[in-house]
C-alpha cells in the first residue's frame, strides 16, 4: 500500500500488531480462567478480558486500514488495556495472567504513545472533534 | 439477568439496540456505496463506514454485557456515528445514505445521552480513569 | 439497497435478525453465567456461549452484504447455535437460559432453512466449492 | 494455559496466527483497492475481502480458545480464503493484491490441515454433528 507517511504507517502498524498480541492473549486467558475456577471467573475481571479483547480487535481494524478517526478509540483501548493488566496483577504467581498484564501493558503503552503523536491528540479529545 | 438496577440496564439495551441497528445499516451501506460505486466508494466515505460499523459492535457487546468500561467506547462511538452521518449526508437523494445518516444520529445520540449519566461523564474522560 | 431478489434478500434480513438477537443474548448469557458462578461457567458451557456469540456475528454481517459466500458459515452456525441450546438446556429453571436456548434454536432454524434454499445447499458442502 | 496435548494446541496456534495474518492483509486490502479504485473496487471482490477478514477472525478465536466446536468454521475460513486468493490472482502486478493472495492460501492450507486432523474431520462435515 503506498500511504504517504512512512513514519506515521509504521507507527500505526506497530500498534495494530500490540493490539493483537493483547487480543489473542486476552482470548487465550479466557479460557485459562474458565478452566482455574475460583477468583479467576469473577465477573469484574473476565468483564475485563472480554472488554479488552474486544476494543483491541476493533483499535487494530482501524489502524490497519489508518482510519482518520482512530483516536478516541486508541485512548478508549489504552485505559481498558492498563485497567485489564491491573486486574491481572491481582493473581501473583500465575504465568498465563502475568504474560496477560505484559501484552496490555505494551498495548497500552502504544497506544498512548500514538495518541499524542496526534495533532491536538490529547486522550478521548479527538483530532476529529465532532460539532 | 438479575441487575441492581433496571432504569441503568433498560438505558445500556437501548443503546445496545441502537449501536447494533447502526452496525446493520452501515454493513449494507457498504455494499449498496460497492454496487453505486463512482464518489459512493471515495475511501474517506467508506473508511467512516467501516469505522462506524465496528465501533457499534464494540459498543453494542460491552453495553450487552453492563460493561463498567464502556464510557470512553461510548462516547468514540458518538463522535464516529455523527461523522459517518455528515458523511452520508452529501449523497442528497440516495435512500440508503439517508437510512444510514439517520441511524448514525439515532446511535449517537443514544450513546451521548448514556455518557452523559455516567458519574463524571464528560465524554472521553471516563469515569474509570487509568492513573 | 436495490436487490435482483427481493424474497431472496428477505429470508438474510431475517436470518440475519435471529443472528443478531442470538449474538445478543449470548453475550448476555455470559455475563449472567459469571453472575451465577458454580456450574454455568463450566469451560465447555462458556465456549459454547462465546463460539455462539462469533459465529452468530460473522454470519449476520455476511448476510447483510448478501455474500455469495455465506452457505457455509451459515451452515457452521446452525451447528452452533443447536448445540449452545443444548447446552442451555441443563439449566432447568433458569429463565435467562431458557430464553438463551430459544434464540439459539431460532436462528439454527433460520440459518438451516437458508442453507437449504441454495443450489446445491447441503449443510456444509456449499455452492461454491473450493478447487 | 495448561493443555492436555501440546501438539494438538500447537497446530491450533499456528492456524489462529494464520488466519490473524490473513485478516490483517485483508483489512489492509480493502483501504488499498479504495485507494486504487477502478476494477479494484469491484463489488465481488471487496464483498470476497469483507468476508474473508471476517471468519479469520472468527477462526482465529475460536482456535485461540481451542474450541471443541471450531471444525466446521475452519473448514469454511479455507473454502473462502481460497477464493479470495483467487479473486486477488486478477491483479497481476500489485504487490498488495499478490501479498493477500499469498496470506490468503497460507491461512487456506493450515485450516484444512487442522480439519483434516481432526476425528471425522472431511470439510464442513463436523465432528460434533447436529443431531
Amino acid at each position: 500500500m503506498a500511504h504517504k507517511g512512512t513514519t506515521h504507517n509504521k507507527a500505526f502498524q506497530d500498534t495494530a500488531q500490540a493490539a493483537q498480541n493483547c487480543q489473542s492473549v486476552c482470548v487465550q486467558s479466557i479460557q485459562h480462567c474458565l478452566e482455574m475456577g475460583g477468583s479467576h471467573v469473577e465477573p469484574s475481571h473476565m468483564q475485563l478480558l472480554q472488554d479488552c479483547a474486544e476494543i483491541c480487535e476493533t483499535t487494530a481494524t482501524m489502524l490497519l486500514r489508518s482510519s482518520l478517526q482512530h483516536n478516541q478509540v486508541t485512548a478508549a483501548c489504552a485505559t481498558i488495556c492498563e485497567l485489564c493488566a491491573q486486574s491481572c496483577d491481582r493473581f501473583a504467581g500465575d504465568p498465563q495472567m502475568k504474560a496477560c498484564a505484559d501484552e496490555c501493558r505494551h498495548c497500552a503503552a502504544a497506544c498512548q504513545q500514538l495518541v499524542q503523536q496526534q495533532p491536538g491528540g490529547a486522550a478521548g479529545t479527538g483530532h476529529h472533534g465532532t460539532p
